[in-house]
């Protein structure tokens, strides 16, 4: 029986890459669910056959998960806990909301698209493969939110030798994103489309798929790698901040060309403010640190994700203007971040010596087996009592509450945002314009008057004129000077928000699993003694969850303090400026 | 045979007035063409009769004008003249260029409501039916500029003891009118849709419809009535301007009742500067008085309409506050004019001692014979050598020209403005609340976070959203505040200029009656001496145009002059105040 998919979003294929272009609505058949790698192989009712990519289309028909369905990032139901299979899977398809894995009530009722899913399913067995083949699936979280109609395109960037990452490496021209850009003059880029929320990887050790938080609860393992202190701070428990604060400065982006000038890239130059010694990186490597980061800190910090990949400007300059400042606000955020900056991994990518040094490096961390919630083994509460459960849970879902209303909050804001930056870049500026036209057309209508003695009239009005077309360039460039960092800040934000529900449902997953200490104790699945060990571990990890909060905390408190300063302060030059214009333009008339 | 007709636009009946409501492009029957007074008699396809302005209707089929058909108001076939006569009457007709009667093209093609009106058609003497009805229309010659919807409905005001008359002196309220302009938050009655060319009664007077302005240029009787001089000025000829500048202050609307309460009106209380002696007037005096001048003064001075009696505000107070100002902005442009304030009937207008002297000074006025053209003969050029007909020409063309270049330009002005303003009364507010909500919003949920010590932030934040409501107000407001003033300014003047077509059309009747002085002599028509006065009385006229020019080119000038400083001076005041509650905003964040 054929199994029929209908295409959610406009997908256009890179030429040369066996992808099929397809169109939202359409129908497709799908002839092979088992490519990996995030595609699926599809055939359209032209008969024309190609790749499509699997977050963009939902299959029409209720089947059991193949490999090449979509893949669940964190499948809680492998951790056999009262959480239904259905809402996990949730995470993955597009346009659903992830929050609702983790919503208390979303057990009772999920509704999804998989919801239609037969009961019974073995969703477990099927989701690791997409994952070992690396090809991670950037779910469209935040579309209800998106300021640019384009979602989020498929990370290749695991395949590290796979010629399509050369591909994404690119500087390309994407047709409808530029051009929808285009239009609103200016609002390239921002806002961003990229998929929020992160994918931790849980799963990519063998046994994990069977243990998931467990793996840590119960591990008999000395713990590995450096420790983590938690210590008690002013503000609750805080992570061991170093006395230097670490930061970087991206810049210098130069075009490079590998096989004989057939593929370019563009290398950018990191400096770190510890060395002051620049090192090069491509955009690949950001994404590999990106994946290293993931699979270490990823149950324990949010990983913000790269910013996209698929992001052009309508001019390769500004693309890469753009790409540019949005991976230093990256690096900024990582570098502030005391458990990463600290890091083996990071500091390798920051300040390596040379090619051989960075090789070393880099497979050295590709093997570090302290990844997923083995990161906890490391977190080393300084003088803090063991919290109980009630009180784990609470901060939990304190958290989760927070986070949940801060994501909301800011894409109100983004959504608000936007439509101001294209009202200020389209209709305003041009009413402006016409105004100062209007003005200068009665000018010039008095001037041909033959009466004598109008001159100051007419030339002050064409001054006023002049003005008014002077401030609808002024208003249509102003968004770029001040709402352009609001909205990169809160994009940012949205993209870190949108990594919290993972995390969270980690320390959930974890919660769950020591509520029924007393049943696998029961059932004989455990011992007293690892089930007081679970508790404690439990308290471990809140006590890293709220430092990591009160991490998010102050730096949420320094970047809108400063975003807000820095656009109010905008604001207040550009009305001042206007005001100074209309001044000297209503100063040009006569007095009388 | 039934005479169909197709509405033009929407007419919601006044209960009680015998009235059919009737909505755009519906068919009515006519069944009462003789109703006079600008109404037609009328039934709907529901069988439903009552009146409709006749104004609003369009006769489907070419038929011979009756009295209740379009009147024409200045038919100068009857001239004799090379313009022919459906191009005079397509003044009256909707939509209608008014320009287009002196377009040089204008007499090759016109294409109008009327050019399907068999020829022959005797136009002249049903016109004059519905003059001394006194039911003139009001055209609605500049609706491409409009800014609001509705046509300017029938002027019945000549019809001093009719019982309609009362109703439409009293406060009403219009259905889509106000209602159109709610939406708006402020918009009310600002653009006006009166209808902006005056009606010259030249054919008021017996023998006038058989002369045109050759009743002046062949006049044999020595002229009656004050001397009006020219005098040779700095700018060429002008008006004797008083030494002392008339003005008036029309203020404290009251309102009055007669036939038992039944019959309600406004009464407004007209205080000149000269006496400072208040005396009171309804709307439909100021009407007579526009009568009369227009009568008196129109072929040599532009009579701008009165404000409209139909503009209605949602709620009585706005409509009479709007009135009361419109009917001031009349009266000081009637006080500024040397010839019109120092007149006779404007001065009974202003400084009737008591209900005595004015019915006895109305009495007077509507029989003063020198009107229409004859107005000319009161015209002294002092010491002003007497203009060949080809000076008398340009000067009339170049009037012409820039009349038409300037009305455009208020037009184009009206429309921008009238756009600028629905944005800052509509949408542009809206988004300042929506910024300004959301960043209450994220303030409300970062109070929420439990973490110590950001109080500042949130204060700041929260008084930064209200600071954008606080700017969505203003923005709201402002266009009462300045762009009210720009639109008032601009609408008088195309009105004004409106009125300049029947002026320059008098001119251009005059010029070509004396361009076939030859002629005229060579068929024994007029003696060569009558040829030589007509050539003298040509240049009469042409230096009265000159001065009237010139009086409206420093009216202009000071108008355009003030209200343009005004409008700035708000400005500035608005972006300042803009700038300054945006600086108190930022002064709240912390400084880091």
């Amino acid at each position: 029986m054929e199994t029929k998919a209908q295409v959610l979003y406009d997908f256009t294929a890179e030429p040369g890459n066996n992808e099929l272009s397809v169109r939202e609505g359409e129908t497709i058949t799908l002839t092979n669910q088992n490519v990996g790698g995030g595609w699926i192989e599809a055939k359209n009712s032209r008969g024309e056959v190609g790749l499509v990519p699997e977050d963009y289309i939902e299959i029409k028909q209720a089947q059991p998960f193949t490999s090449g369905g979509n893949a669940a990032s964190l499948d809680l139901s492998l951790f056999d806990s009262h959480i239904p299979a259905p809402a996990s899977t949730a995470q993955t398809s597009n346009g659903n909301d992830p929050w609702a894995v983790f919503d208390n009530n979303a057990s009772g009722g999920v509704s999804n698209n998989w919801a239609a899913q037969p009961e019974g399913t073995e969703t477990g067995k099927t989701s690791s493969n997409a994952w070992h083949s690396g090809g991670h699936v950037h779910p469209q979280a935040y579309q209800g939110a998106d300021i640019y109609p384009y979602p989020c395109l498929i990370d290749l960037s695991g395949a590290e030798d796979d010629e399509w990452d050369e591909e994404w490496d690119d500087v390309k021209s994407s047709g409808g994103y530029a051009e929808s850009e285009a239009g609103e003059g200016g609002a390239i880029n921002r806002g961003g489309a990229h998929g929020s929320s992160m994918k931790i990887a849980l799963n990519k050790f063998p046994g994990f798929s069977k243990s998931g938080p467990e793996l840590y609860l119960l591990s008999k393992q000395p713990a590995k790698g450096t420790k983590l202190p938690v210590y008690g701070g002013e503000v609750g428990p805080v992570w061991a901040y170093p006395d230097y604060q670490l930061d970087c400065v991206v810049a210098d982006p130069k075009k490079g060309s590998k096989m004989y000038g057939l593929k370019s890239y563009i290398e950018y130059q990191v400096t770190p403010t510890t060395t002051n010694k620049p090192v090069n990186h491509r955009y690949k490597h950001f994404d590999w640190l990106y994946e290293r980061l993931l699979d270490k800190f990823g149950s324990a910090i949010p990983i913000p994700c790269l910013p996209d990949k698929q992001v052009t400007g309508r001019f390769e300059e500004e693309f890469i203007k753009m790409r540019m400042e949005r991976l230093q606000g990256w690096m900024s955020r990582m570098c502030r971040h005391p458990v990463i900056s600290s890091s083996e991994v990071f500091q390798l990518f920051l300040s390596y010596k040379d090619e051989k040094d960075w090789k070393t490096g880099k497979r050295k961390a590709e093997k570090d087996e302290t990844v997923g919630v083995m990161i906890f083994s490391t977190i080393e509460p300084e003088g803090l009592p063991d919290l109980d459960l009630t009180e784990v849970e609470q901060k939990c879902e304190q958290f989760n509450r927070f986070t949940r209303a801060m994501d909301d909050g800011v894409k109100d804001l983004l959504t608000v945002g936007n439509e101001h930056w294209k009202r200020c870049t389209g209709p305003l500026p041009k009413e402006y314009q016409r105004i100062g036209k209007a003005f200068q057309n009665l000018s010039s209508v008095f001037t041909s008057s033959g009466y004598e003695g109008e001159a100051a009239l007419t030339d002050a009005l064409t001054a006023a004129g002049k003005t008014y077309e002077d401030i609808a360039q002024m208003v249509a460039e102003q968004p770029k000077k001040d709402l352009h960092f609001l909205m990169e800040t809160n994009n940012e934000y949205k993209g870190l928000l949108g990594c919290f529900p993972d995390t969270i449902g980690v320390h959930k997953a974890a919660i769950e699993k020591v509520k029924e200490g007393d049943k696998l104790v029961a059932t004989g699945k455990i011992t007293t003694s690892e089930k007081t060990a679970m508790s404690k571990r439990a308290s471990t990890m809140s006590y890293a969850l709220q430092a990591e909060m009160n991490h998010f905390h102050s730096n949420r408190i320094y970047d809108y303090n400063r975003v807000m300063q820095q656009y109010l302060e905008q604001q207040v030059k550009f009305y001042e400026m206007i005001a100074e214009k209309l001044r000297n333009a209503h100063s040009q008339f006569t007095t009388m």
